[in-house]
């Protein structure tokens, strides 16, 4: 997605080479017009597909649940990262590593709102390591529901994360895909050179 | 607003004359059209006023931040509720006491995003104590911004919040405002009966 890789190139912080910062425009302050814009290329993409709910994990997935659950004209679930007083009800859980946080956690769904008549897409902000997006599966096969896709808008495609969901047969789509970053440079795969897309391709064996 | 209080009646779960759940359609499960509904009517409410950023507390309020922003065709900003890894640089800050976890948490706001030249809406799903609206009040204000309304979704008007932001003269407007319940029962302010109107008037001392 050219005009969400332009705005990385613009306003992204990239503090190492694997922590990049996208707070002005995606996930502190939000530029609505850009999340809208997020989902309806997540509807371009899943868009044939009968999805029946859009699920995400609290909170930096939410602006962009909301986005897809409005192109696609389908409700949203947000995962809650911890058991609250006031969801008290049965749910499904899975156990989550946080590496930004560098901590452990529960993230957890009601049993009421997700179910074997669902056919869910994934959203979130973020593919990197994976480990929610893997929680999230793990939980939609826990309810007995159909996963059709997983959407995330920015992939570190130098991390495990990807790779991850595709070995249970998962269709993972990212709107800009980071082969490499350091401070001051970064590079996207196929939107952005011709190099960068062949030496992945090399390194991945084809 | 209409709609909103009959979803309420038909799927708010009242577990006590202080909680209602509603997190079938508001703030676990989001219903998306419903969502855009409440933007729409935040816009009706605060629209002919000159807001540039509208202003949120992670996660639950996201949605409806969201839906105003995309109504008033303006960014948003979520606060953080505690200072994360890649949320380094300076921020605004404010304690919150969270009477449903029964904790206190920071709420954090970057210094990049927030200052003098804005005009903010604050929007939220529940006001009920305030505490989080006050500490977004007081970070406003700390930032040298504008504080222009205070929107939320649903009000318990029998609990403390509207008070402590009207007596620092905040303009405050509720699309739900809940007079009282008990489990089975729910009374609205203004939309609901002429007899609750009234007594709450009466008790106002007006």
């Amino acid at each position: 997605m050219k005009v969400l890789e332009e705005r990385i190139r613009q306003e992204g912080l990239i503090l190492s080479d694997k922590v990049l910062k996208v707070d002005s425009f995606l996930n502190h302050q939000v530029d609505t017009e850009l999340a809208l814009a997020i989902g309806q290329e997540f509807k371009r993409i899943f868009g044939h597909l009968p999805i029946t709910k859009i699920l995400t994990v609290e909170a930096s997935g939410i602006q962009f649940a909301m986005a897809a659950g409005i192109a696609l004209g389908v409700p949203f679930i947000y995962a809650k990262k911890r058991k609250a007083v006031t969801l008290s009800e049965a749910v499904y859980s899975a156990p989550v590593h946080s590496f930004t946080r560098q901590e452990d956690y529960q993230i957890s769904i009601s049993q009421k709102y997700l179910g074997p008549a669902d056919k869910v897409l994934v959203v979130d902000d973020f593919l990197a390591t994976g480990a929610a997006l893997v929680g999230l599966a793990d939980i939609i096969e826990e309810a007995g529901a159909e996963l059709l896709g997983v959407g995330c808008v920015i992939e570190k495609s130098f991390q495990e994360g990807r790779g991850l969901l595709e070995q249970r047969g998962i269709n993972v789509h990212s709107l800009a895909r980071i082969a490499s970053m350091v401070p001051g440079e970064i590079h996207f795969i196929d939107n952005d050179s011709t190099v960068e897309s062949q030496s992945m391709k090399e390194s991945a064996g084809c």
